[in-house]
């Protein structure tokens, strides 16, 4: 971290300061220049306050140096982390498809979808049971039943099932789900976070519609902090001024997170465009990008959907989309 | 709700368009234009799925008329509600300063903050005990024993007291605090809003850091629908590309709110900016616009507060910017 | 165009209303809802001014139903218009790269870059003579003879060559100039749009960093309403919150484009990212999702590049990055 | 300048990188830390390229301490400017408004406009000769003739005039118009702001709707460079999700601008918001929020008006809205 001082400071505060921030535990190296002073923080300052050093009168700037997060910082963990889900692994080369339908309205209906979803070469199973949603007279998902119709679908197909948590006392429902998903606008409920850092099952963590790349690693370190090493990041597009489609995707994701972190990333393109024919494009792209994983909704019957059935696929829409994908991967950008 | 159909449409698919909208209980006028079909969807449309119809192929577009939210609408309860917190009300005219630290850090440094605010003319205390911070190594709040000491500064002071919960497990730590605070991040904490639309105290709503103001109102329909009508809502910044500040006020919300909902508006200028010397005029321009309220963060040793002490006022400035804004109080726009 | 006026509307002003659109020439269809009437106006609304609708008092909202562009439009005009330069085409199921500096510094420079990425299988040469710099202390470009040196380029490698016009005082100097630019700080800049749509040679029209997508199709009209049909669109890059990129490459609009408009589309992924490491990657999403063409930044010496060399390539890692994307070209999404 | 170098980097690199950097004229303070070695750079840093910096391999990052803008910086010129308009003076505790209609339609009206305003008290006139459209089908304004009639209304009623320059071949038209303005979409328009640098006339240089205040105060340096320092800045709104508004007025700019820069800042709150009826809660906060002057549409005839009726105000509003700023003024933030 480095420290910027006015010119000629007040003596007792820059004392104050200088004494403060060694009782932090960081060591101090000062270079006097023409219009400032610039103090070099060395040591462990993940814990210290930025906001509050820029508030002092005689600070002129602060900026932080070091990433504010270790466990998933790839300078200290330089090779792929592989997260496995019963059989299929993310990570490190691989690549995996999940698909299935935005909720789960019956056993028959999610047989059906996972069915079709494996035929086009998926190898998870996705369904909400918990749905959050804007409104609160919309369907709101069907709750332990949906978790009960996903296993049932496991069983049929033996595709592993990722299914969104809302809040965890939800979470003895989740202890045969394979994947944990936590939502866009649960990225920053720590409460969650912490939680699930307490537990050993993988967990699909949502970037927020609104949070910087550096906030969605920040919210990944609340679990692994916990002693939870098992995340996968996936990024649902974010909030910008452009309304043609639900949110902006942010491909960019991809490569950024490959430099910073060691976990895998996994595209949904379905909740990033809204919009179903505008899902195969961006499947594609991130595909190309060299994205870990996709996850796309799939409804036998988009219509009459209980909710996004504007983003989902049918089964033989997905299966073309499946096949792109599969195609380009081999081609796709490494790192 | 107006839906759009492309210029000769296929015929089932227009007819299946038509008879699925019938069986949601809607009424449609037909006009024929030159390029396009246009249908007026007339009855009760909030749990229409605009994106789903946007996405059949025959339909060229769709445009939401009805405002999805109907308790906290104004057109259907013309009158400023009244909030009532102890002996504290907020709205129709009514215009209140809640002040205090950002956490709770003792007794005694809630009590001597709660004392100097009073004086200043504050009349709510604030002070968080669970705190929502972006790192887990940052501190995360007294839990509990915060709630404690909050109480008795109300005792010592007789200001009622406003607290943030995190999660619903919390509430009955929360039996006695007399506002509820929902976080900007638990904004669409949508099970936490439930259980809150199930008690009868006042709630204090934050809006998220990338939410719309429809997204606010939809989510204080979670609250209302639950049978709970007490909600005070609170602007505290939305996020932009700028960064000069930490957050983006959006002084519009005031007018904005005032036309759409019968709800009061406080304005979180501390959280807002994130820098103590812009509280000031923040606080004033919100003043003047017609909010009706404010929440400032104060804190006896802002250099030393355990969180976001940069953005604290010490109690000598608060009683400035209180004394300014009480100034400009009486010539503030009305609605 | 859709208007709806609140329930038991003054009856003047809403006589006033009518008379008043139908002097603008529309005919309206009036149907009576519960709690409003709708106003569906049918004939050519492109020259109503909607937000002066919605400022009157008995009118609660209005919603356009036609896209407010004609010329671009792909209603109108169903198949992809092809975009000649020179020997090169553009739309249609071609595929372009365009390479080069981003500033011209010298005639030997822009030479040796030609050449190499004409092996690379690059089809146009770029190069900024004049350049649009946030700081008016930073070069500010070789005007003329730069210009001059792009010339002598195309001679000795027969690359058709693309510069970017800041003000149409230029335009004598782009006599020569096969592609003129038009930069994102431009792309409201009418007057210099009015000029352009009077000559014939083709337009790049990059969008601006906070325009939406619609608000680029409109920059397009002024072009096209002059008598010049030959536009290419380019993408290079959105303003967000995330500041771990530049700007935000919005890979989203390849898809939107297609639907909407029968013109080419172009992205420029070193604009977008501003960081070379991170080109290869935006670059091969580009031609997964269907561009029709890529720009790209390439320098012999980017750590000596006087304008942008952070995000420009050494010609050895363009090649690799041109390759990549010609493998995954034959497979790019179809429109 | 700080730049962080990866701990043990390639030897070769890393001295080229020190070289360079001291050939720009910076010498170099280096600390090494437990994981980077830190290169404070000490001298005139305004012209080194910090995006370069950062792609280089052996850099983890690079953070600008000072800021890139010297003329408009408060560090340098501590008082505020006074910035004088005929016998108006913008700056150092003065108040004005700026009155009048978006566009000039007629003589008459521009004159009896002006005689209203400058009853109600504003001190400077306003209206749109050059109209920057964002379609070409809409009125692009009557050009040299709306000079000539806001001149004629400067005759009758003394008030100095304010117009929109759309590129500076309109130069010789605005030699009797007392303040130049450049529009939002005009604010790096590089050529036009040159070219008035190298005028002595007061310009108004309006934000555009995605600029940080840096990027306004760095065209303002463009300006002041050349060698007028008569610059007035305005802030109009920005782009963000919010669509209640047309855009989002960023009120804290005040205070930002008030610490950062010596020039005065006026608000334009009928473009920030778009629609007449938030105009007056928006004016009076940025009153007391410590504004230099307001800059607000007034319409004889907002119905009927040929641009952007929708936030015009009548005379009468007008009236009440500057009645209420003036109440407010003596009230207003200090700095």
């Amino acid at each position: 971290m480095v420290v910027v001082v006015k010119k000629n400071p007040d003596k007792t505060q820059f004392n104050n300061l200088q004494n403060w921030l060694k009782s932090l535990g960081v060591s101090i190296h000062t270079s006097e220049g023409e219009n400032s002073i610039v103090l070099g923080l060395v040591g462990d300052t993940t814990s210290v306050d930025i906001d509050l050093i820029r508030s002092l009168e005689i600070v002129e700037d602060v900026k932080r140096i070091q990433e504010p997060y270790k466990n998933a910082n790839r300078k200290f963990h330089p090779k792929d982390s592989v997260i496995t889900v019963e059989n299929v692994h993310f990570g490190n080369g691989t690549f995996n498809i999940i698909a299935g339908p935005c909720s789960v309205e019956s056993e028959e209906q999610v047989i059906s979808i996972a069915e079709q979803v494996k035929k086009s070469g998926a190898t998870m199973l996705r369904g909400g049971a918990f749905k959050p949603r804007t409104s609160p007279y919309a369907f709101q998902g069907l709750g332990a039943s949906g978790i009960e119709y996903l296993l049932k679908a496991k069983e049929a197909t033996g595709l592993p099932i990722v299914s969104e948590i809302m809040e965890f006392s939800q979470l003895p429902l989740f202890d045969d789900v394979d994947l944990i998903q936590v939502g866009a606008r649960n990225m920053q409920n720590f409460e969650l976070l912490k939680e699930l850092g307490r537990i050993k099952k993988p967990i699909l963590l949502k970037r927020g519609l609104a949070n910087t790349i550096q906030e969605l690693l920040m919210s990944v370190e609340y679990i692994m902090a916990g002693g939870n090493e098992n995340v996968i990041l996936c990024e649902r597009g974010i909030r910008t001024f452009e309304n043609a489609t639900r949110n902006t995707l942010d491909i960019s994701i991809i490569p950024v997170l490959k430099k910073q972190t060691h976990l895998p990333i996994v595209i949904d393109p379905s909740h990033a465009c809204g919009i179903s024919y505008f899902v195969k494009p961006l499947a594609m792209a991130a595909t190309a990008a060299g994205a870990d994983g996709l996850m796309i909704e799939v409804h036998n019957d988009p219509q009459h959907a209980l909710c996004d059935g504007a983003q989902s696929l049918t089964p033989q829409v997905f299966d073309e989309v499946a096949k792109s994908c599969f195609a380009i991967r081999p081609l796709a950008c490494k790192y």
